[in-house]
């Protein structure tokens, strides 16, 4: 790190899954001094895909040299793999940032912004099969670290991979004091967060609930992964 | 339940550990049909203790009844345990609602409410020994119930307490299905997030750093149950 306070910047956008931003938002906060940023295009609030309502601080056309940026994800994916101005920016902060961080399906706006050719990546298990189309190399684990590029799976993932980059950039001491402060010793009541915990049944009634917005997914994904190829032919 | 759609109130205050309440929001907001409340007292931006701003949605004059009531904590609770105007909202509440809940030290602002009296319950660790001014029986599970009422361990434990709430409020399936679409399958990068996990020099560097707050929060811990015991003579 440099002299200047450490600086995230985590991207905020409307049917964003706000657990996928405010978990690592609260472990990236507690490293002393850490300077937020919570960034989308203007400062107007964000509505979640659960309808939280949460301020940005930082415009895009404002947001200074970061150290970290995290791309959270939900169902406001879907508008995002066909933003321009969303995947350009991505693309340029990418060239300076040290850390590129992407948390469940937020996964997939690095991958549109063609930041995964190549690169081990992961994602929400249910829509790990849409990491392929733009390059990267599917994997099922919770927490991904290929070089810099940390990406993490669905939903609560972004603690765990919060508190690996804390470890990476601080110290393990550092990661260590974190997670003691808020308590991280999870006891989940079941062994249901994964398909294999959950068992077929569970899995396939979730899918189905699923369906249309994985439908619309995977439409999205297709078209952005054409835009994408036919630019870097 | 009632036949209209399940009703959750969190309250949402100055300084308040953020994931303390945006964890079981994301937990209880899955609920199908769900109608989510986040209380104060008006409904302007409300900023967390690390700088995160989130809208109320219903101010505390205006809150409909409600099935459960959920009590985050955090660095603002000093303020709450002293502010006349949410403890009387607290005890108003719940002498209707249906399940009665703080996470973290929000259970701190429950007792000083006079809702803990004789019942057992939990808090963040560092603070466990707050409860008892308050006539609670303190517990040292991550997830405590003593009938309605689920009081939890620190910050990410909500997550645990409102699955369990799912749980008996809807069924085991309904808890799953939600625990496997935030893909809750913790995988902590190091067991630190308890005090015998993270071991006595980890504990006592952070106890150190929350000396001043914990000093502040003791006086107001004391001036608070001192101040229920006389309304209560």
């Amino acid at each position: 790190m440099t002299d200047r306070p450490p600086r995230f910047g985590l991207l905020l956008f409307p049917n964003i899954t706000q657990l996928d931003l405010t978990g690592p938002y609260e472990v990236l906060a507690r490293v002393p001094g850490a300077e937020m940023h919570l960034l989308w295009k203007d400062t107007d609030p964000v509505r979640s895909d659960t309808g939280l309502r949460i301020l940005p601080t930082t415009a895009l056309a404002d947001c200074p040299d970061l150290d970290l940026l995290l791309v959270p994800g939900g169902s406001g994916v879907q508008e995002l793999l066909a933003d321009e101005t969303v995947l350009a920016f991505l693309r340029s902060q990418a060239r300076t940032v040290r850390y590129l961080v992407g948390v469940c399906t937020g996964s997939l706006v690095l991958g549109a912004a063609g930041l995964l050719k190549g690169r081990r990546a992961g994602t929400h298990w249910a829509s790990r099969q849409f990491l392929a189309a733009f390059g990267a190399v599917p994997t099922d684990s919770r927490v991904v670290v290929d070089g810099t590029l940390f990406t993490g799976g669905g939903v609560t993932a972004g603690i765990d991979v919060a508190l690996a980059i804390v470890a990476e950039l601080f110290g393990e001491d550092h990661a260590k004091l974190i997670q003691l402060s808020i308590e991280y010793d999870p006891q989940p009541p079941f062994n249901a967060g994964s398909p294999v915990g959950a068992g077929e049944d569970l899995t396939a009634r979730l899918l189905e609930r699923m369906g249309p917005m994985l439908a619309a997914r995977s439409a999205a994904v297709r078209a952005a992964a054409a835009r994408l190829n036919a630019a870097q032919d």
